[in-house]
């Protein structure tokens, strides 16, 4: 395939330097770490360097991180998890949560929870002043994200985790998209629990944690063996986790070199789309440094992906995981933006392997692209 | 590593042709399968000839395979997603269950159910008494595993299922140790759900699979982006179900001559364990082909684990996933084993790479081993 991948927030590919980490325990070293002998040590070993090389990246101790097979079972163990050790109350969200995070919180409406979105602004930032209204009420959880998957917005974690806490809120934040794109610290973000995902970092695809405080009260949503301390029974998937550690510590080692990069190029494409008369969501508030979210007048998203796709650019509409959803973004309603224009919506995520060249392709390929739609718009109008 | 593998119960190597299936999704054909373009396309391609793979296995449709990350999430999916559509009543499982059956049936009493534990017989067969006087009282579900991980005993599944059902009880059995080494066909055994997993298979660790009969209520466990028809949310796990696929193919191609092999090689290992006067529990019990499961009396069978590890064997003692727990194994306490006995539990379970040269040798190292702890045990008394 020589079709050029922008698609670095739906999932990206294994970097050479995990895969070659994975391999050895996908042959090899095939043990069950859970095995007392030889076969099972020799993997328990691996497991505990891979605790530590993800710990590392985000601030922790290796005893803090609970090991799932990735972003969606981490957000659900900790909504599900934490609110089972809680008297039921107000679960706060806020309205641009991926659905692995609103969903279950929703769902606890059959615990007798509430389920109360915190609206964000136009540029698609967690409201402060929503966020005040809903904490006056009873709040047990509160969850924000650290930056969304569509229009790559960071959000004020850090300051809305101090205002729950304050009133002995627990509180989380889904940084599967962050992590490796900005600088990611689990102190200093003073929440109780943190989700990461490995395949959103040039990791493999079947990890992800969820980063707990000490003091976190959680109950475990998979029983069994007794894995991960009793919080997340299951064989731990060796291959997986070694390239999961791997790809964290490759995150931290080029982040400031990467975030740099990204940086020009999205600058260079989003000046680009400007020229063509691109709407690009979000544009005001900080965001990822990779990631552009635009819609181009009169022109549905799902189309221009399609097309894109045949001109060998690979970009997504909307979520990559609900793609297959008709619905417009949930996020794009969230902020504001009229329903005809979040139908035009296309997200372009670069990457680690990303050119200038590749960015000056995929925009002159647009144009055409949106010049020919137009004209067939024109055409059949 | 040069020791001799003989743990397969616990995990399996990849096999070649699985790592060859699996390798090209590690690499270029990276893209997340609920992604519209090439790169999700294509995956999700291979996800569904996966899917045809796992369901020609067992003998069901494609749209009945629900994958996982594993056995256990497929256990734990059954239970509570079966439980939560239910009115609570009693769960019915049998006494040596996997804790990942065990635990999640014993949490549904803080759903209102009873978790009712079926006896088995001194063989570690289910007590077909023992069923009757369970199913005397409203039971919505039972579970009983086909295969015992520890003994390997087959379990009456069929009939308990037919018996069940014939009074409305949703039925479900755990499969993932039979799967590659009996016969084994989702029609037949007549129940509503069945587990598998891949890395017991000769597939790779972190896929599994629900397999479900299209009547099923199953409410889901994990929600999010509405992956597997909404009952699994998730990005797919591409190279391991793409492994899980290619590994059900080749348990398929080879069970016959892979089950003669054992059979052959598994009587050979236990006439001489009868020679070293060993005690094989559920030794005329209808077993799987590659399990055996014995004590020598007077010896611990953690300290035969880790002395046979040092001479190049590795065994489990006790069910692997609970290696680290000190109690006796649940299933030796179900069948009535005295306690002392339990604890020198030791498991061999074959594999396709077993040789006739390792179980000779597996056999006079383990002769030289007990002799020589006895010797100790002797001097220390």
């Amino acid at each position: 395939m020589n079709a050029v991948y922008l698609d670095h927030n739906a999932t990206t590919p294994v970097a050479d330097v995990v895969l070659e980490a994975m391999l050895p325990y996908l042959r090899q070293h095939y043990g069950n770490a859970a095995s007392r002998q030889t076969f099972g040590t020799l993997a328990l070993r691996a497991i505990d360097q891979a605790r530590e090389q993800v710990a590392q990246a985000v601030g922790v101790r290796p005893v803090q991180v609970i090991f799932t097979s990735g972003g969606t079972e981490a957000n659900n163990l900790f909504v599900a998890g934490a609110a089972a050790c809680l008297r039921p109350s107000q679960i706060g969200v806020s309205a641009i949560e991926h659905p692995c995070i609103a969903k279950p919180a929703a769902a606890l409406a059959r615990q007798g929870w509430t389920c109360r979105r915190i609206a964000v602004d136009r540029d698609g930032c967690l409201d402060r002043e929503d966020l005040e209204a809903a904490l006056s009420h009873q709040t047990g959880i509160v969850s924000v994200m650290l930056a969304n998957n569509e229009t790559g917005t960071l959000q004020p974690v850090a300051r809305a985790a101090e205002r729950a806490r304050s009133q002995g809120t627990v509180t989380h934040t889904d940084a599967v998209q962050a992590l490796g794109k900005v600088p990611l610290d689990f102190g200093k973000l003073g929440v109780d629990a943190m989700t990461l995902s490995a395949h959103k970092i040039y990791g493999p695809k079947g990890a992800g944690a969820l980063i707990v405080d000490k003091r976190l009260q959680l109950r475990p949503m998979l029983l069994g063996g007794g894995h991960e301390r009793g919080m997340r029974s299951g064989t731990l998937n060796v291959p997986a986790i070694v390239g999961f550690g791997a790809a964290c510590e490759l995150a931290v080692a080029r982040l400031a070199d990467m975030s740099r990069r990204m940086r020009a190029l999205r600058d260079r494409l989003e000046a680009g789309l400007q020229e063509l008369g691109a709407v690009i969501f979000g544009a005001r508030a900080e965001r990822l440094p990779n990631t552009t979210y635009f819609a181009l007048h009169g022109i549905e998203g799902e189309t221009l992906v399609v097309e894109m796709d045949r001109a060998g650019y690979a970009v997504a509409s909307g979520a990559a995981c609900s793609s297959a959803s008709p619905e417009p973004s949930a996020t794009l309603v969230a902020m504001g933006v009229d329903a005809e224009l979040a139908r035009g919506a296309v997200r372009v995520s670069l990457g680690d392997s990303t050119t200038a060249a590749e960015v000056e392709g995929f925009l002159g390929s647009l144009q055409r692209t949106a010049q020919r739609l137009r004209g067939l718009a024109a055409v059949t109008a």
